[in-house]
């Protein structure tokens, strides 16, 4: 297992993690297979979308934060519940396709690590297994 | 790595693809392992849901048009952040068992490519892990 | 292939099975790799949450009921097509590490078997990869 470390900037924010996961397949040097991104988080997780556009990362924001409030009315005393909801429903756990040593994504694609409590130090783990 | 090629009809459509990918399991010959459905798009994703009533594909789609509709404060020009929304909500990538030669599904479970865009000519990427 | 088989109390529950998952990966002599946990319903999913406070689960049930409601217009006639969307915004399928024999999770984290339409009789399958 590889492990990635990232400071987050601000209680909600999408980081492009690609570049990141590309550089350690290379040094692994893993051919075929897949790869499990995972987020070892309950207020941060996984997912994929637009590399191109920053608004399209904005809008998600926007959408999640709209309806995933942070709630009153909820009971955890932490006042986060929000977050653990938002990571529930985006996945901590992402899994993808290795093939001729490259991660493969289409060609809008990136993996955004998605910070839903921060700033705060976190980590992404990595697991590889090789055809 | 393999990949299914598919034409949407409608911007929001669930298409089964369970037969498809048992076809390329029985065409590869993995017998147990486990297997990568991954949607290369980001306004299109990959979900498991009942193979029976229709009625619960048009529920699913209407949840979704609801909660999550083509909301002009969006930022992103092309006027389809909902799109991304909903297939980062319903995930881009699924992973599931082999055994016996065949995908493992519950009785009344089906694997569904999720349009969120269309009508367009989409792509299923596939990849085997062996045991 | 393994499984687990639970009895699910309530309508919508969540039941940490993080110990059950453990020891099958003790019995199966894992020492490193990934492991798929599986619902083969089309009425339960699996997520990943906080294991500390139970109030987190409390409100990520009521956030699911409030904006995921049983709406007298769906069309399924079953009427349980709230619990369908459950399952597909949750996931029915999430992806693990494993490393040094052990499921890999952070220090406030459990897996959850996530009931959306009990109580009744429910599985989990579960495949291993070796690394």
């Amino acid at each position: 297992m590889k492990k990635i470390k990232l400071s987050t900037l601000h209680r909600i924010q999408l980081i492009d993690i690609t570049h990141k996961i590309q550089k350690l397949i290379k040094e692994e040097k893993i051919n075929s297979g897949i790869i499990v991104i995972y987020s070892p988080h309950t207020t941060a997780g996984i997912t994929i979308n637009e590399n191109a556009d920053p608004d399209v990362q904005k809008d998600i924001i926007s959408f999640l934060n709209k309806t995933i409030p942070q709630d009153p009315s909820f009971h955890h005393i932490e006042g986060n519940s929000d977050a653990h909801i938002k990571g529930s429903l985006t996945n901590f756990s992402q899994t993808f396709i290795i093939e001729n040593g490259k991660i493969q994504l289409g060609t809008w694609q990136a993996v955004y690590f998605c910070e839903f409590d921060g700033p705060r130090q976190r980590e992404v783990w990595i697991q590889f297994n090789s055809n």
